[in-house]
């Protein structure tokens, strides 16, 4: 069907496809394979077992974030604050998208993400280390109060934003008050970290 | 099988043992009918379907809760940012005790709570508000800066803390190092509410 090399990439995004498709229950490697016009071997020559194919899409697919996220933080910022905010709101604005612009795509990954809970152990801790950094960043400036170790304080931001980002809680994000409610959270947290004359 | 008056509050403890041991999606109000040793027309009397005596066993679950803390919350502080804690840490005790010491009942509550939702969504209000008094203390008394609306502010500190108390996060309530966490959410979102000299 095509003369492209058979890529990983190639058969993850039919992968994808596939699951949107037929859904998680249903989705099978020949379906992938039929999709590719390639036989169901030379998907497994990339990827062992469907299981190994259904953890490799998820991560595809929660690493997209990463990376989108990834420019804020990486970002030397002149003002941690800012940066910050900019980061936590393109993370609310991920999965926001992810969530209202194909809801069965997204409720596919939700099962997925349930069987594959070490991918998604590994991208919370990414997530969290490029909150780390902006932390980081802002004690080095004398912007942010260091409240504990950086690591610590950055997985507490995290965790108090999490009914804006834990997929658990899609639902909510379609109620019209949740920007407010979202900007609420952050001006706390962010007047948290704040570094004031705390004499 | 018992000469005392058949209450409603009698009904509604036969309830949730019925629902311990039969699970609610067995459990019948003729189960319930039975464990009194009355006939099903007398629980009728009381709760006009299998429902109402659903919804009013949850909403009893939940206000046990509400009626512990609603004593922190109506003591007016002296420190209104100590109460705050004691309120939260109160909030996630009583979340890992109905949690921990019987599992199978949380389990049944939840299938509850999913069902009864208008009924988690005042109880929910009803804790905000209980948030919401310590805030406006603290904004009174100048311990507590004025971020926005009590109301609001009340909502975020809920929000925030989330993960401590939405059962649907019980599972990590074992984690050890959960309480860590807490106090690290807690610090941020007192940090943020603190009055400095925000010059």
């Amino acid at each position: 069907m095509s003369t492209e090399p058979l890529t990983a990439e190639r058969i993850l995004e039919a992968t994808e496809e596939v699951l949107r498709r037929h859904g998680p229950a249903k989705a099978t490697v020949v379906d992938v394979a039929r999709q590719l016009g390639v036989s169901h071997g030379s998907v497994y020559r990339h990827f062992r077992t469907k299981s190994a194919l259904r953890e490799a899409v998820t991560k595809r697919w929660l690493d997209r974030t990463t990376r989108e996220l990834s420019s804020i933080a990486d970002d030397e910022p002149k003002d941690a604050e800012a940066s910050l905010r900019a980061w936590l709101a393109g993370l609310f604005e991920a999965k926001r998208r992810k969530a209202g612009d194909d809801p069965q795509l997204f409720a596919t990954y939700e099962v997925l993400l349930a069987e594959n809970s070490e991918v998604v152990e590994e991208h919370i801790t990414e997530l969290v280390a490029q909150i780390e950094q902006i932390v980081h960043w802002g004690v080095e400036r004398g912007q942010f109060t260091a409240l504990g170790p950086d690591a610590q304080v950055a997985r507490a931001v995290f965790d108090a934003t999490s009914r804006f980002h834990d997929p658990a809680y899609a639902p909510q994000w379609l109620k019209p008050e949740i920007l407010v409610e979202f900007e609420a959270v952050v001006d706390l947290v962010l007047g948290g970290l704040r570094l004031l004359d705390r004499s």
